[in-house]
């Protein structure tokens, strides 16, 4: 039996689990799943024989050396920040490793140590980052199998709720970490190339800068900039594109109602507002507009962002409760985007029978034969329920997959890498098709941004 | 002779050494002006018999204490981070020590050995901080000596161009330091208290929640809020007042357009723009808009900030010669804030003719036998040169006038402190008048913000 030690059996851990033992009877695998808390590992794994729960936390030196020592590969599903040290224990005992996360300096800066011992740390193999990268490189390595030459790379990934679960005026749930959506785009201007300039959009205008995106079957979605779309500009080896975006996917009007959030400053983390314990909804909305002993918190919302009476956005605002004096933000010493997002949970939490989904929408700009050309390629996955999630299914599968064909000998290129090189990501993708996570590729007319030249 | 060390002798110190050499004679005093560069020291002071220029280098720890030993008092006009050695320094050799700056950590923890020395450490007594407090804390004492009680403080300071020298449609030139205007406002949401309820204001919206003020005989004038409007609360004893703002005092119509370059992102200095060295004014302002391979930077401007074809605030744009693709950058690696800098600064740099203007404006809303009052104070300073600046005057001038209190033992009570005590700001605001910087003082009907107590 080989052993793989998963460390972390969070949300996410549900399909990895699932795929890995499914296999385990064929492929002579023991998985032992290490968690903080031993019952919440016990409960993925059932009574499967092949499967072994045990107490395990990442900062006891003893214990943590005591599992990896005793397996053959590690798959660490802990958040990002608490890789490094069971790292640096896989290369002091030999051990291959997986992650879904990004690869962060302080991992990368293993890679001279990793490659010496021979060893595969691969990095970056879930879904944004993971899926998206596997999929772009398959189309882009096409194209350049052909003669192509890549002018144009823009993808977008979104996390939402499944068509049947969507029944709020948002369009939207948090299927993942409610946080993260609230400050997304805080922190720089989301930079960009297009057309061969640099572009950058400040975070009071990111949300306005919008474009749509049709996907065949699920209608119309809209996507804004992340941060930065050039990070993997010459990783993908497309150091000669001109136009370049990295983005994230909601339903249309989502960002336009977000971006109210933004202007009024309550999506700020920087500065905790006085009172917040026994503030209502309505308190902390009128804490960003003027005083005034006559008007309403609603006429003045409305004016100072502008809503015409007969605009439908407003719906979103009181469907949230946000100028409630009856719902209080009960919370001490909160930020002004811990308020909103405590506000947002409300009504943003799925159901016990809601479903989310996974959008991956990539364009594809390239010159043949003097010609321009342009391939769209697609994706939704639908979780099943709440546990077996797409989110689940789109980060643990290409994890397990990777697991398994690193233990198969089938991946042995050595260092810290993310899953770019056909080696790794062509049977990946077909064995990902055989659970329903396939992109659809159609040619389109090539739009760029110049597409006459002028 | 009593020996004055001044240290620093940049642009706010020519009123300062002119006040104090005139009084040389009279008071018995020697004025020693150190500066890194003895020449500029030098410059100052003519050849007056009372005065000495010597090189001083308040990192060289040996002349910094042989310096600070040999004289009777310390005035530190060096830039708030450098005042902490020369403080220290004070401590070790009993010498009293004056700045012009904000109290520093570092300087407020300073004060129980500054106490046990028995020794005086004035601070923020230049303007704003300085006269802002002097003035406000005499007509606040005034007003509760008579009975009543603050409800209302709000207090407005601008540096800009006098009327005789504004000659651009922004009505602003840079009169201090460029670079804090281009930057103002950011860091963190402004706060301040409106009728017993805090408020925030984001960045993004801070030049839009202006007010007006008018100042007799000098028209109208706008303030935005500064960061935080509660600094002084406990310090002026107004812990039970409802409204407390603090602000900046532009010309009406600055803060309107200002907001333009804050929408687009042209004020941010967390990040680099690529290519900056090479770019013209008018790919730097494309650098925020939609690539179009048609439409103009003009029309992409208007489009994205919604400025009709006939609003005249786009001659002041124009004026700005943003739009130029004549005029380059060649800054290197510069943050946005920085390009925008330079672009200003060559429209409202300063002409060898022009003078500059300190305005300052004081509401004080009181309740007095049951009634609501309010006395508004203002105070405009024109320069007279470009040596002798409003702005050299307002700072030099009380500061030099403290120095001479303290020598005096006038001013004796110990400790790091700041001109609002009426020992200290009696004597200073009227000796101050004697030079022309007066305050006039009216009751206007109570405003507030709810009068009628709806």
């Amino acid at each position: 039996m080989r052993k793989i030690l998963l460390i972390g059996a969070g949300k996410s851990a549900s399909y990895l689990i699932k795929y890995l033992l499914e296999k385990s009877e064929a492929e002579k695998l023991q998985l032992i799943v290490g968690d903080l808390d031993e019952e919440n590992a016990k409960k993925h794994l059932g009574n499967h024989k092949n499967a072994q729960a045990i107490k395990l936390d990442v900062f006891d030196k003893t214990s943590r050396e005591n599992a990896i020592k005793n397996c053959d590969i590690v798959v660490s599903m802990l958040p990002a920040r608490f890789h490094i040290e069971v790292a640096k224990d896989c290369i002091t005992f030999n051990k291959n490793m997986v992650t879904a996360s990004y690869v962060s300096d302080e991992m990368q800066a293993l890679h001279d140590a990793v490659c010496e011992k021979g060893l595969v740390f691969m990095n970056e193999i879930g879904v944004d980052p993971g899926i998206d990268h596997m999929s772009a490189m398959n189309v882009i390595d096409n194209i350049r199998d052909a003669g192509g030459k890549i002018i144009l790379f823009e993808s977008f990934t979104g996390g939402l709720v499944a068509p049947e679960s969507d029944t709020n005026l948002w369009n939207y749930k948090f299927t993942w970490n409610p946080r993260n959506v609230v400050v997304a785009g805080q922190g720089g201007a989301a930079k960009f190339l297009q057309e061969g300039t640099y572009k950058y959009i400040p975070y009071n205008r990111l949300f306005r800068r919008t474009e749509f995106l049709d996907v065949d079957g699920f209608g119309r979605f809209e996507g804004y900039a992340n941060r930065d779309s050039l990070k993997y500009q010459s990783v993908y080896g497309l150091d000669h594109a001109k136009t370049l975006y990295r983005g994230t996917m909601r339903r249309v009007g989502f960002s336009r109602a977000w971006n109210m959030f933004v202007q009024l400053g309550m999506t700020d983390d920087s500065y905790t507002i006085d009172d917040s314990e026994n503030m209502s909804y309505r308190d902390f909305v009128n804490a960003f507009l003027p005083y005034s002993p006559t008007d309403s918190v609603e006429l003045k919302f409305r004016h100072a962002l502008k809503i015409d009476q007969d605009d439908t956005i407003w719906d979103k605002f009181v469907e949230l409760d946000l100028f409630s004096n009856q719902k209080f933000v009960a919370l001490k010493k909160a930020t002004p985007a811990q308020i909103l997002q405590k506000i947002l949970m409300d009504s943003w939490s799925l159901d016990a029978n809601d479903k989310d989904m996974i959008v991956m929408y990539h364009k594809f700009g390239y010159e043949l034969n003097g010609a321009k050309h342009q391939i769209d390629s697609t994706m939704v996955t639908i979780g099943e329920d709440q546990t077996y999630t797409a989110m689940s299914k789109t980060v643990g599968l290409p994890v397990a997959m990777a697991t398994l064909a690193i233990l198969n000998k089938k991946i042995t290129t050595p260092g810290v890498q993310i899953p770019i090189t056909k080696e790794v990501y062509k049977p990946i993708l077909e064995e990902l098709e055989n659970y329903g996570i396939a992109f659809t590729e159609k040619e389109v007319p090539y739009l760029g941004y110049n597409p006459l030249n002028l």
